[in-house]
């Protein structure tokens, strides 16, 4: 069986289950169902808080085998994976699948757990650090799941990913389950990640540092969706959670990246009063941000919303009035949680609206101009976030098809060397993102459009930009680095790559 | 087959179904499902937008035997319902079900097509003026369905109720669905009973006379549960949309039965800080307000909320620190849209997170404290807010039975006498509300306390408020007034009324 873009799959994958191929950018039904949910009736005589962990875990009644959800908005800095999981693991429960929206290197005791066998099935949209490296050792006994943030939210909603606990780091929650992500020592900002969880989860546990009187102003999640709630001393690290100011780089390589990002998008002509732009976190990104603001700055061009994980340098191009409201899933530093708690134009948005494509249309498909990173990119324009040049699990695709999927432009801007190999090569080793949705590769050596998109090869043609074909790129990298030599691996699958929509577009597999 | 009231109902109503009797305030499994709901999904290069109304009826393949719904948020002013209505008739279709959250004066061309069967089938939580008039006289096919506030939102998300197409005024929409009710020239405040008809109908259209840009900001209703928006010149009449300003009554009756309400409040050890409180815009019950208020200011008492539609005047003890905050899920006067849209304490609340009893609480669920009316009473504290005294449809629970089934404390506050008829029979004609749910009621010549409640009684009888039995109430009425006649009726039954869960509590019938 084989994707669309040419992926050999087996029809079956043990712990996985039927390989749906994937079949295209916009492909399958547009009638989708998001699944029915057995709810619990909570009476009005009812208490909801309770005084231990354990207290609410004997409630739960939690089994071998179930499904555990976390979100990440506590990122490197969150205890309460770790903690909820030392707690079912000393029960002595096994073969339980953690669905956590993305795992970090705090997330390493989650190793021995999957040593164990307490746990078995990991799903996730990202996953760095020892747990990736265990996957990719081939240590969890069921190939992990990798799926997009839309992807998830649309998992869940589905059915596809059945929940049967979800708890939720709450930085507030009152004594009935309302709960925000801005106050307290805990606060990461917006929860949008957690929105599906606590919706399509069978049951709902909020685990709060801050227990605050009732209700709980502002509300993210509201008590119709939560069971218990649950106070213990600390919820995660701040110095994790959010990081003090995100700095744009001063690298001179990723700032002519940056500079030659922002000549192609002003050249595609969606530099104009009410564009939309979204950025990820990394330097190279919000140096483009930075010459786009100068831009709009200069030509006097207001956006109508950025988007994403948003960062401080979003939010003071938000108050500079470059952009006329933000849209969050996800806070990454101080500034994103201050500006999110006190400015209305800041706006959540859950994953589901992020996202989600088998919903009524999620805000990716409103976006203008995307700019995203990649760890390798091939002659297709298929991008690789999800193993690095050693085949080991470094990432996943998070927001990234999701974007590159709704983006009018979406450009991958990236040093066309990293760590002395070439980025672009004949395949990447894995798909995360497939070259339909990808528009431009913008390297410090030359620009390359993807050949689907001659209007745009066109319009550049006419500028003094450097552009290339993507297979000159390629070349050139390899006139300086030498052919990158291939990663081997055994056939062992230790990772399924889901698209957006739920179809497989790769697996990782076990590096030898 | 007989309610838990006593009340004999047939197993089956024609045009209805099945009956399933009411079986107590807190009855039936606690498990319930929100249904599975069929999703189209809106690929990124799909617009939302239609010119007119016509444009988007086309592509909505309207059938005969199809319900529609509408919210009320635009209430006595409402252009939408009679537009589409409208619309829909000049089409030709017939037995459509109008499933509307309430139905006001203003929709009188409905009975037209009542009495032409372009709709055979009514259902709301409120009805008033002439469509009520026409339901009551058998001009409706099918018996009219009288739910809950909270009732109708577990309808919506359990399937109870299935609803093809959704029609949502929309104060302020963006092009892509992005809808609030605090902008524009139609400006309603808070769009609570929107919610589940945006979540669970099959399509959903928002209606707008204020297409704002992309993305509205703030945004109640998220563009992921809207497929078209259609511009239209106006969506209401702004004078009868919300009232300029909510005034307490100068009645002295009143006025003293409020004082009564609020002494009894003072007695039963609810009025502390944390409390929370509820009423309604009548004038009796705004007046308990004050006068809790008054009480309130002088002991330093801190409520945690006020909830439900909210009014200027609770508005006002929002601002003077006597609330920490208040959940609307409707604003009655134009103070309450200008706070809900300036001050985060003022907060959104849904239908089903106001009352739906099939959730994992309701905010009714921590009321301490309820005000509320009565057209009649009974001997069992049963409360008609349904019919009036000819036995006509006048009304209808709206969130009468919610409150009154969280409310630690439900107050029934009302004169002895209505034009010149007692309010307390031996029967109320239409049980809206359980006695079980209601503990106390207040009138100007006494206090009758629910028997179920020996612990208020014990309370009460410690002060010197004029304690009476239900009965020497119904006597000291009697007395003046006489025995009232029977209203005589058929027996074709014109309506059905839930109770919140979706038992038949009681019937209407014909009125001869």
């Amino acid at each position: 069986m084989k994707t669309a873009l040419g992926r050999e799959l087996p029809d079956f994958i043990a712990g996985y289950g039927e390989v749906k191929p994937f079949q295209g950018v916009s492909s399958g039904s547009k009638l989708r169902t998001r699944k029915a949910v057995a709810l619990t009736s909570v009476f009005p005589d009812e208490k909801k808080v309770f005084k231990d962990l354990e207290e609410v875990l004997d409630k739960l009644q939690i089994r071998d085998g179930m499904t555990i959800s976390f979100h990440h908005h506590l990122r490197n800095g969150d205890y309460v994976l770790n903690m909820v999981m030392e707690a079912l693991a000393k029960r002595g429960l096994k073969d339980l699948t953690v669905a956590a929206s993305s795992i970090f290197p705090i997330h390493e005791p989650l190793v021995k757990h999957i040593e164990n066998q307490v746990v078995t099935g990991i799903a996730a949209n990202y996953i760095s650090g020892p747990v990736a490296e265990a996957i990719s050792e081939g240590k969890l006994k069921k190939p992990a799941l990798m799926q997009t943030h839309g992807g998830r939210a649309r998992a869940l909603e589905s059915g596809d990913l059945q929940v049967d606990v979800a708890f939720l780091a709450a930085p507030a929650a009152d004594s009935y389950g309302n709960i925000n992500g801005v106050q307290g020592k805990s606060a990461c900002g917006t929860l949008g990640y957690a929105v599906a969880d606590a919706e399509y989860a069978a049951r709902t546990v909020a685990i709060t540092d801050n227990l605050v009187a009732y209700p709980a102003c502002p509300i993210e999640i509201s008590q119709i969706y939560v069971d218990y709630v649950v106070q213990v001393e600390s919820i995660g690290d701040p110095g994790g959670i959010v990081s003090g100011t995100t700095k744009i780089t001063k690298d001179p390589v990723a700032l002519k990246i940056a500079k030659l990002a922002a000549e192609v998008i002003k050249a595609s002509g969606l530099l104009k009063d009410g564009m939309s732009f979204q950025t990820g976190a990394g330097g190279t990104s919000l140096a483009v941000a930075a010459e786009l603001a100068k831009v709009m700055r200069r030509d006097h061009v207001t956006g109508s919303f950025a988007a994403g994980g948003i960062t401080g340098y979003l939010v003071e191009m938000l108050q500079e009035g470059l952009f006329r409201t933000l849209f969050d899933v996800q806070c990454f530093d101080l500034k994103a949680v201050e500006s999110y708690r006190d400015d209305v134009r800041h706006q959540f948005m859950s994953a589901s609206m992020y996202g989600n494509p088998h919903t009524k249309g999620a805000v990716v498909n409103n976006l203008d101009i995307m700019i995203l990173g990649a760890t390798e990119i091939d002659l297709d324009f298929n991008v690789n976030v999800t193993t690095g040049s050693n085949g080991v699990i470094m990432g996943g695709s998070g927001g990234h098809s999701d974007t590159a999927a709704g983006a009018k432009l979406a450009l991958v801007v990236t040093n066309l060397l990293k760590a002395r190999l070439p980025i672009i090569k004949d395949q990447v080793m894995t798909v995360t993102t497939p070259g339909e949705s990808i528009d431009v590769v913008v390297t410090e050596r030359g620009i390359a459009v993807n050949p689907q998109r001659a209007d745009l090869i066109e319009t550049l043609s006419k500028t003094k930009l450097p552009l290339l074909t993507i297979g000159e790129l390629k070349a050139l990298a390899e006139k300086i680095t030498g052919l990158p030599k291939p990663v081997p691996t055994s056939e062992e699958i230790v990772a399924v790559v889901e698209y957006r929509d739920g179809t497989v577009i790769d697996v990782v597999r076990k590096v030898l």
